[in-house]
Parts: structure tokens; C-alpha cells; sequence
């Protein structure tokens, strides 16, 4: 029997832990073959450069794909989307995929989607269905109404595709493939890694004796103006608290320029003695700096996810997570300096740790592999009512 | 009081049908302002020159976009896209537009969608909401996913954007701006007009005194592999009938290059002398055309709407227009030469044409420039459900 | 010891006769690897799909470049040197050459030139040196200094680009491919060719048996506004001289368009009874066309080049072809209806077919072979004065 | 009269201060419209946002295009440049220009003259003739051919171009525009600059009463995987040498990541205590700095040309500036720290400015603008031999 090609496109450093259990139970899976295309700022240096850990992971890469504009406004994240559109154009009528995977709702990810559907190949959504603000949430949904097959990640999430008139035979809860890493991390009985000796980082030495927290904060696309302003909410509130910290530069995207100056301008001035700033982790051992941490800090969807299933006390800022289905891990807070410093007080003194299984229960890559195969692949559809 | 910039983006001939009395309906509105974009196909000779249509219609044009790939194949549409939403971003940057229109669902004008949407302008979708089969079909629904006000045409298209999780203070149903000409034909007392003297043709001199035909078939994006033998299905009937008949080519679109060789070939080999064939013809022309003629045949949409207004016989043929709302007038058949045949007899044998109002009562074009001037305009928004 | 990877793009139907015996001595070159890459009109139908020739050729296809914008105007050449530019640094950063071919000075060659000469790739380019007017002009000069090792097709040739400043170690006299064909043609002793049964075409059925005209006429890119009224004298000369003739399409360029569209309102107006129209021919077979024709008529460099080995008179119009070096088989005309038709019989009158070997002695591609095998490559240079 | 339209596009820091006295010059000619184009680097944070520069210095940019490709390697030099010629097509397209000016030789100039050439546009470029290494040099000369009018800054170079065959009523010796600006500068009798109260930048505070040291430090195409260990070299000099020192970021280049990522690594390492870091500064205060300054150091084309006219010494390091003309000021180093500090000491130690007039009397702006107005404007040449 011939195998099915499944492409899937990573465009981006945490995109590629939402599938990376699932490339490999692909690569594994007797009746599928893998192709790998690592596309936008997955290639770049400035963040962090995740195509050196998906090689060493020993993932083959077919194509690689320079698509990202520079300046980071709106108008650079349309152009790059186009930009992709032409040259993911290319690289689907060169490979001949059978199935074509999209990953979430970056903004880069309807590139891959037109790019699919246009030339008529069966197109699968990752992680459809759920619900935040800002571009990210007209992008996602756009791809439900552009993809054949959807692999969700929550219940919830199902209900919701299900409800934008897709077909329900084509839309199946596998869990997110984040859990699956986030369950190794906490099977894992020993793991001897020093943070700093493994990636140096730059900043403050940290004296990690008595607990650390984590930050990790992107900007917001609905408010790239304020970037700068937000962040630095966030750098006060813990440079005050003085803690040691672990910080995460942020992802490319409209307003990162604001984010980084934010950080650079706050290390000039203030020097803060009690933060490390760091571009980029493998996701497992950032998950293992994560499950013994205090608290993680700022508005990444890792808060929501891998921090409910180990359940790390999490603060969470702003709206870009907004209306993603929260555990009881998480406080949400404003960009306020008072209020984060009071929700990280509150959430460090809470006493036990509460794990839930909403995004999965750790065995999602095998599941997408699964239905994978085991789906009949379409490339036209028509809305249920 | 500041006016409204509304930037509206015309890309293909049968679009600016769609939007035509629209379009002066907000150039002549007090509180609005007109930004006219006209791109893609609407700018090539190949394809009618629509652009020429609307400027001696009186519309100042402020850009013009090449974007265009030749191929007519699914990677050219692809591309095309990709292009378009480099380029339209461009155009919006340098326009700023209080809010941009999206027409309907050709493959392209997600390109609109993206660059408005990715600068977080106001982005109005024009006729979403109905159903076809086809990349159509996953165009129009991602378009409505992008957008913030939906203009629709007819009551089941405003249900369906609602259940697609739209909030329904920001779907009207105006109605079809096509209808709004359509009506101005019928109420035309004396229309003076000689098809062949003004838009000359090629091919056969008609005699009109008895009835005639008039025949527009695209090809089909999901079988662009049979465009060819599909036209021959229609040539082929049509020849044998006999009958005087108006033959238009088609859009440019994958496939057309098939559709477009068919006929070629067909004439060469069987040079019919019943048939003429044009490029191209003014909207008003053409319903003018259409209202005198015994039978529309092919896969327009002007069958299913202008047709069913006026009360013009139509014969359908094939799945492009499938699930769209049919009046009275409608009938359907498969790519095949003898259907074909005694449905055109059936049709013109019929006595009674009977007119409906699916798609609006004559005045859409004024309705949508009231909503554009009253909507509260969003760039933002969450799913409803 | 390693091969050479040379890469060679070839645009366009008529850049494939200027290279092909060059193609295959670099596939049986020891010393040498292929990589072939085809791009822009020559994967279009409209232009006769030169792909298809060279697939049945032999030759194996590295990569297809979809390129070429629609509208064939100045904007439209523009627009698809820069995606050229886009789409071939992606092609040569994945194939990793060793050496790439850009061959002569049609508009989209400088798209080859730039995308490797900036990715620090060795270029080579084939046929510069010589001198006609219009944009090709410039384009062959910038590839010229743009290019790294330069295989020119005659002394004249040879001479210029040193002057240009080039390091006399880096520019061969390899001659032309197009002659090694030539020679081919003339050598062959039995060729059963019936050109109407292999390609059909279109038009006029043509009694050879008193000798036959051929032209080829292209649009002039410096006054591509009047190609519908240059190719019109042309169209009139040969209808009045009544003779059979062999009448080829243009290629893509901006001003085909008109020159398509003279040609066809020509038709659709005069149905002229002694033209027969063809789409494009294996370069072989065309060689044979003309080895046997009493004249070729138009501004293809073919009548400069082969046409001269062969013997063939020529009537070159217009300036396409200023300041080629020519041998006696050409006669030059204005774009006159009067002057083309008593050009012709001039030419048909005159006896004694004379050849010369201007631009080679049939062994370019070899030639070529060797030069890519044994010259030293670089990818940067100084200008040597 | 009409007044010619003379569209100039900036692309870069560097490139505006090479035109800015001659916008001026053709801004205030009554002969003559400007129209000014503001591209690639110049419109981004990162390079310094020259646009504000210009938008400060009272100019109107009528067109801004974002063609920026992150990465910095040869594949976004290329891409960038593919991008910037369909781009910039557009804005010819609808500014209509009589003329377009290309400034010198940075990689993204080219798309400046294909977007024009292509489209028939005289094409005017600035600072031919010169002689460098590198890409520069290929893309220099390759603008030249396909320049119809060359406005040159030195005789060596007005020599050079007409050898490469151009018309030599057509190369015009105007002097280099930033010797208007330098020339301005020294004549200036009063300048209350302090550039870190004005500039800020960021590192050391700096003592300047006893002298200081300027380095601009750019990676070099051709060696573009050493431009960090390149940029470590200078750093240890000027950090040995322990004297005060303006270190500028470089542009935006193949390699400038290795620049800066090693600039970033030696301050996070040894926080050098005499050395303070500028992103940018206009170029007149830039010139002020450089006049009062011991040395300046690195491979900067200021040292050059401004330099050698205001007489400041210079240590210029490894072959950027290759065969350019130099003046006494200069002194050539390898990429060698004990070369750089002793040329350093030396050139401090040096008595006697000694200034030159290679590069223009200081009057090239309006000798530029007079040669727009007076000289016959063309858009098509042949090779002069």
C-alpha cells in the first residue's frame, strides 16, 4: 500500500511544540510518510532559531522557507503572509502531499491553508475551535472555513467547530500534543539540567535556592502600540518583587519591536539584578523549569495549557489568551504593575497544585497520527446548513 | 463632520455587477467618500478590460493592481492571491480607508480580507452567507470569518452568517446590488441597442427576428481538468439546435485556458453558424441582452439572481451554483449534451415567466451605503458562541 | 572527484534552441552534473510549452518556476523579473549549484543573474556581447556584469564584453548551440516531415509544392504600442504576394498582446487563404521548415543566426535585431507594407544560397561542456581597469 | 513649461546623505518636480529610521515601501531585492515620473533601475564608476548598464563609465553630495552639539576633552560568516587602546546579524568602559563628530570621501572600500587587531590634516539638479563600440 505524505508546516518556535509528538508519531506510523516544512521565523536567528532544535530532534527537513518581512507592523505581517502564500505555493506542487497540516492561528498559518486549498489538497487544521481575541482569532477560524479535516484539541473546542457548519465526521478531540511533552516532563523521575550552564542567557546570576518565577510575555496585535508600555508593567512588577526570574524574549509578531525595546531599554536604566533573559529552550526543558518554578508570568498560551495539565501557578495578562478554556491554575490580571505583583503574591502563597486534563492526557501525537491515516482525505466540503 | 473613507476592491467583471449601484450609492451619500480599487483580472484585456467599463461610468479609480499570474492553473490562483495581498496592503497603507469592501467569493478577494484585517481595518464583507461547492465555497465563509459587518443579500444567506457565529447587529441583509440594475433594464421603455454593432463579436451574424440564445459557462475550480470537454458538451448541443445565440467566453480562473480551447477548437473544426461570441458587454447591455432572449444556458450566477428577478428562463448546468438559491425560472442539469438540449426546449417551450425577489427589490446599492454610513465600525471581534 | 553541479534556467521557447546541444554535453560531460530548472513562458500553453519539447527530449526537470504576470506590458515584465528574483533564490538555495547558466538578454534572465550572483553562486553567462536596441539591450549588458565566466557566440561578441571590463581569462568563444543544431539540420539526409500533419495549426491549407514563405515576427519592446500595426504591414505584405506561408506566434512579451491581436482580427477580416498559423515546432523541425523555405520574413534572431549557417534568406524588419552582426543572407526593411513585399522578391529572385559560420561551427555545445568543466569558477570580481 | 518629474528612492541610511543636498537642489529648481521614494532600510527601526531624517529635514515622501526580507543572508538580500522591483513597479506606475534616480550600489539598488528601465523610464544613476569588491561592485556596473544618464562623482569614475561603452554626452562628473554636507560642516563656525544628549545611545559615559575615536565597522558581502569574528577584532582594539569612542551599528546587510551579535557578545562579556553605542545620527551632526575626532576606524565609504575632504585621518579597514580613490587621509589595515591599534596610533600621532578634492568642490547638489534639467532625457541606448 502506498503511503500518505502528510505535510505539515511549522512557522514558528511554539508552534512546533503544539505538534511535535505528532511529527513523530507520523514519522513512525507504518502507513504514513512525513514531510516537514519550516517556514517564518521558525529559520531566524532573532527567534531563536527552532530549526536547529527540530534538526536535533532528527527531524529531516524538506523545505525551508524565507517568508518573513521585517518590521514587524501590520503591514509586515501581511506581506509576510502573501509572501508565504507564493512560495508555500511552490512547495506543495513540488512535494505532492496527500494532506496538508496547519498549525493553529499565528497569522502566517493562512498562507498554508490558501496555499492547500487552492490547489485542491485535502487541508487538516490543528487546534481549531478555540477562542481568543485579536487577529489570532479571525485567522483561526478563517482556517476552520478553509480545512477539510479538524484535529481539536478540547471538547469544547469540537463543539465550537462543529457549530461553524463543519461536517462531524471530520472533527475529532486528539488533545493537544503540548500535553503529551508536558507528560514525559512530569514522568521524568530524574533530569539534571542547569538552565544557565545549557543556555547561557544573559543578565543577573540567579541564585535559584529558594524558587524562581518565569516570564514570558508577547505583545498583543489589537494594541502594538502599547508593547512597549505593557511590558514594561510587567519588568517593574518583578524587577520590585525581586525574585529570581527567568525571561523569555518574545515571538515575532506586530509589536515585538515594542516588546524588545521595552526589555532593552529597562536593562539599561535599571539593571535589574534579579532577572535573566534568555531567547529560546528546547520545550521539554523548558517545561522542566517551568513545573518547579513558582509561578509563570505574562500571556503565553503555555500558561493555559501545559501549566493546567502539571499545574503550575499561573498569572496571566491581559486578553490574548481571552476566553481559552482556563483550570484553576490561572489568575487572569491587567497590564497593571499592582496587580500582577499581587496575583504572583497571592497565587506563590496558595497552597496545593492542581493538575486537569482539558487539553489532553498525553497520548494526542499518537491520536493525530491516527486519524491521519485513518480518515478518508477530501478537498471539498460544503457548510452543514 | 469627518466622512467615512470606504475603500472597495473590485477584481474581476462579473464583481462590479455585484457592486456597481453600490458604489454610487456611496459616492452620492453625504457622510461617505469613495476609494476605488480595481485589480486582478478587471485590468486585462484577456478578460473584457472591466476597468474601462467603470471608468467611462464615471468612477475615478485611485489604484490599479496587477496581480495576476498567467497559467489559469491552481497554482496561479494560489500565487495570484498571495500576490494580491502583498500588494493590496500597499494600497490600503497608502489609502487609509475607514473600512475596505470585500466582494462576494472569488478566489482572490481573500487577498482584500487579509490586508485589511492584518492592518486592523474595518473589514465589510459583500454577499457572504450562501452556499456553492468549490473553493468558492471555502473562500466565501473564510472572508465572512475575516470580516466585521456582513452586507448579505437574502434572508438565508443572513441566517447562515449568524450561525457562523457572527453577531447579528452586524448582519443586514440588503440585498443584491445586481438587482438594483436588473430592475432599471425592466423599467427601460426604449433601449436602443444593436449587440453586434456595438461590441462587434466574432463568428456568426445572428438574425434575430425569431428568439435567440445567450450562453456563459465558466469552468469548475474542482474539475478544471474537464473545462474543456464540459464546453464542448454545451458547443455541441448548442450547434445542433440551431438557434441564433450569444456566446460569452469566461472568466479568467484555473481552467479557463480549458474552457477557452474548447471553444476555439470547437469553431475551427465546426465553424457554427449560429453562434457569436463575445468578450465582454456592459453590465446594463447585458441584461438587456438577457431579457429579450429565449434562454440564459450555462453556470452564471446571473441566472440565479438577475434571472430570477426579471423572469428570464435558465437552464444550469453542472454544480457551480449548487445550494445557491433558485427562483421559478431555474433549471438544472449535468455536463451533458443531450440534458442540455431538451432542457433549453423544455425552458422555451414554457409559457409564464415568472419573477421572484430572493435576492433583493432594486435598491441594495443605496441600503448598503446607509449601513456603511450608520454600522459602527469594528476591526475586532470574538466568536459568538 | 566531485562533479559540478551546473544549473541551467531556461525562460523561454526560443532561449532552449540557444542551449540545448549545450544541456546534453553537460549530461555526458564526465566532469559534470546537470540541474535544469524551467521557468516563466516556457511552461505556458500560450507560448507553446516548450516543457513539454524539452521533457520529450530526454531532459529530467530539477524545478518549474510558475513567474510570468499577466498583461504582457512594461509593468507586467517588471513585476515578473521580480518574482523570478523571489522564486529562483529559493530554487538555487535548495539545489546548490556549483555554477549557474542565464542565457542571452530576454527581460527575465536578470532574475537568474540576481538571484545567484547574490546568493555568491559562480554565474555564467551565455551570448553576451552583442549589440541590438530595446531593453534587451541593457538586460544583456547587466547580465554581463553581473556574471562571473562569459561563453560568447562569436569574436565580435568576444571583443565587447572585455572592453566591457571583463577578465579576458573568463570570456570563450564556445560559438552557439542554435548552430550545432543547424548543422544537424543540414547534415540530415532523409527528415520525413510533414509539418501541417504533426502540428496542425491553424488556418489555410498550403500547396508546398512551389516553395513556401515562413515568418516570425515579434513585438519591438521600445515600441510595443505599435506592434498590432507593425505586424498588420507584414500581414498585408504576405496576403498581397499570395504565396503559402508558415506563420508562427510571437513570444510572451510586453506587446504580444497586440501583435496576437492584429493577427487575429487579420483572420477574422481577411481569412486569408495562403496563411497557415502554428503555435510553436520542435526546434528541429522548424530548422528543416526553413532549410526548404525561399524565405524567412520578420525580426527573429534566427534569421541572423542559423539562417546564416544555413544559407537561408532572410528579410529582417525593424530594429529587434540592430547591430547583430549578419552574414549575407539578410536583407533589412522598414516596417512597410511595400518594402517588405519587394524585399521578399528580391530574396526569392536572388540565386545562390551562401553560409557562413559567424556564430559557430556546430560544436558549441561542447564547447560549452568543456569551458563549465575546466575554467576556474568565482563569484567575485573587479572591474579590470 | 512642465516641470520634470525626478523620482528619487532612498533605500538606506547611508544613501541619503549621498543625495540629500541634491533633493534640496532639485526641490528648489524651477524646472524641475521632485518626487521622493523612501525604501528598504531607511523606513525601519532597526537601521535607524533614516526616514524621520528626512521627514525632519522638510522633505514630502510621497511614496513609503516596505521590502525588507528578515535574516540578513544572501537569500533575503535576493528576496529583498525581488520584492523591492515589484514593488517599486507599482510606484512608477502610478507616479508617472519623467526621470527615476538609483543611488550608487547598495544590493537593493537594482530593483530601483529594472522597475524603471522596464517600464521605459529614463533612468538616471548616481555614484557609478567607482571601484569596490563584492557584490557592490556587480550591482554598480550592472545599474550603469541599464542607466541612460550617469551622474558621476569623481574623473577616475566619469572615465570608467564611458569605457563601459556609455555615450559620453551622457556621463556627467557632479561630485559626490556629501561633500556638500561636509563642506558645509566645516565652514560651520558655531555647532552646540552634544551628541550623547541629543543621541543617547547606550554603554560608557565618555570624557571627550582629551580626544576620541569613531568606528562604523559594516560586514562585508563576500565574507559575510566572518562578520562577527571581523567586528571582535576592532572591538579588542579600540577596548585595549582604553580611549573614548562613538561606535556606530551597521546597516542592514548580509552579515550585519554577525556584526551585531558580535558587538552584543563583547559588551555582555568585557562592558567596555570607553566605548558608547549609536544607533544613528543626522548626517550633519555625524560629520560635526567625525570633524573634531582623532581617528575615525573601520571600512565606512565616509572615510573616503567626507573625510578626505574635511581632512580627518582614517584607518580603513579589509576591502570593502577596494580601489576606491583614497586621499592622503587613509590608511589601509587587515582584519588584524595589533594592525588596527598600531595604524590607530600612528594616524593619532600623524601632525597636518591634509584635506583633498576628489570627491566635488561642494556644490555637487546643484550641479545634479542642473544636469536633470538640462540634458536630454532617454530611455534607450546601444553600446557605444
Amino acid at each position: 500500500m502506498k503511503k500518505r505524505k502528510i505535510c505539515a508546516v511549522v512557522t514558528a518556535r511554539p508552534s512546533y511544540s503544539r505538534i511535535k509528538t505528532a511529527l513523530k508519531a507520523i514519522q513512525e506510523h507504518p502507513e504514513l510518510e512525513l514531510q516537514l516544512v519550516v517556514a517564518g521565523s521558525a529559520l531566524l536567528g532573532r527567534y531563536g532559531n527552532a530549526v536547529n532544535v527540530i534538526e536535533k530532534d532528527g527531524f529531516k527537513i524538506d523545505e525551508k522557507v524565507f517568508m518573513v518581512l521585517e518590521g514587524e507592523s501590520p503591514m509586515a505581517m501581511a506581506k509576510t503572509t502573501g509572501l508565504g502564500v507564493m512560495e508555500l505555493s511552490n512547495v506543495f506542487y513540488n512535494l505532492k502531499p496527500d494532506a496538508v497540516i496547519t498549525i493553529a492561528d499565528r497569522f502566517e498559518t493562512i498562507a498554508t491553508s490558501i496555499a492547500a486549498a487552492y490547489q485542491n489538497i485535502p487541508l487538516v487544521h490543528i487546534q481549531g475551535g478555540e477562542v481568543t481575541g485579536n487577529i489570532d482569532e479571525k485567522v483561526r477560524h478563517a482556517n476552520t472555513k478553509l480545512a477539510d479535516l479538524h484535529l481539536v484539541a478540547s471538547e469544547d473546542a469540537k463543539e465550537r467547530v462543529i457549530k461553524l457548519g463543519e461536517d462531524e465526521d471530520y472533527v475529532i478531540n486528539t488533545g493537544c500534543p503540548s500535553i503529551d511533552i508536558a507528560k514525559e516532563v512530569l514522568a521524568a523521575v530524574d533530569h539534571s539540567f542547569n538552565p544557565i550552564e545549557k543556555y547561557g542567557g544573559v543578565g543577573a546570576d540567579l541564585d535559584l535556592s529558594n524558587g524562581y518565577l518565569v516570564v514570558m510575555q508577547h505583545p498583543e496585535t489589537s494594541r502594538y502600540k502599547s508593547a512597549r508600555e505593557d511590558v514594561l508593567c510587567t519588568l517593574k512588577a518583578i524587577h520590585e518583587l525581586n525574585m529570581p526570574t527567568f525571561w523569555f524574549w518574545p515571538n515575532v509578531d506586530a509589536g515585538s519591536d515594542g516588546t524588545s525595546s521595552g526589555i532593552r531599554h529597562f536593562r539599561e536604566v535599571n539593571d535589574p539584578k534579579n532577572i535573566r533573559f534568555f531567547k529560546n529552550m528546547e520545550p521539554n526543558d523548558f517545561l522542566h523549569l517551568l513545573k518547579d518554578s513558582d509561578c509563570l508570568i505574562g500571556n503565553s498560551s503555555v500558561g493555559i495549557r501545559e501549566c493546567s495539565f502539571i499545574g503550575v501557578p499561573t498569572v496571566n495578562i491581559g486578553t490574548r489568551q481571552n476566553r481559552r478554556k482556563r483550570g484553576k491554575n490561572v489568575v487572569d490580571v491587567a497590564y497593571d504593575t499592582e496587580q500582577i505583583k499581587e496575583a504572583i503574591h497571592e497565587r506563590i502563597a496558595k497552597k496545593g497544585r492542581l493538575s486537569e486534563e482539558i487539553y489532553g492526557d498525553g497520548n494526542s501525537g499518537k491520536r493525530i497520527a491516527d486519524a491521519l491515516a485513518n480518515t478518508k482525505l477530501i478537498a471539498h466540503k460544503t457548510i452543514m446548513y
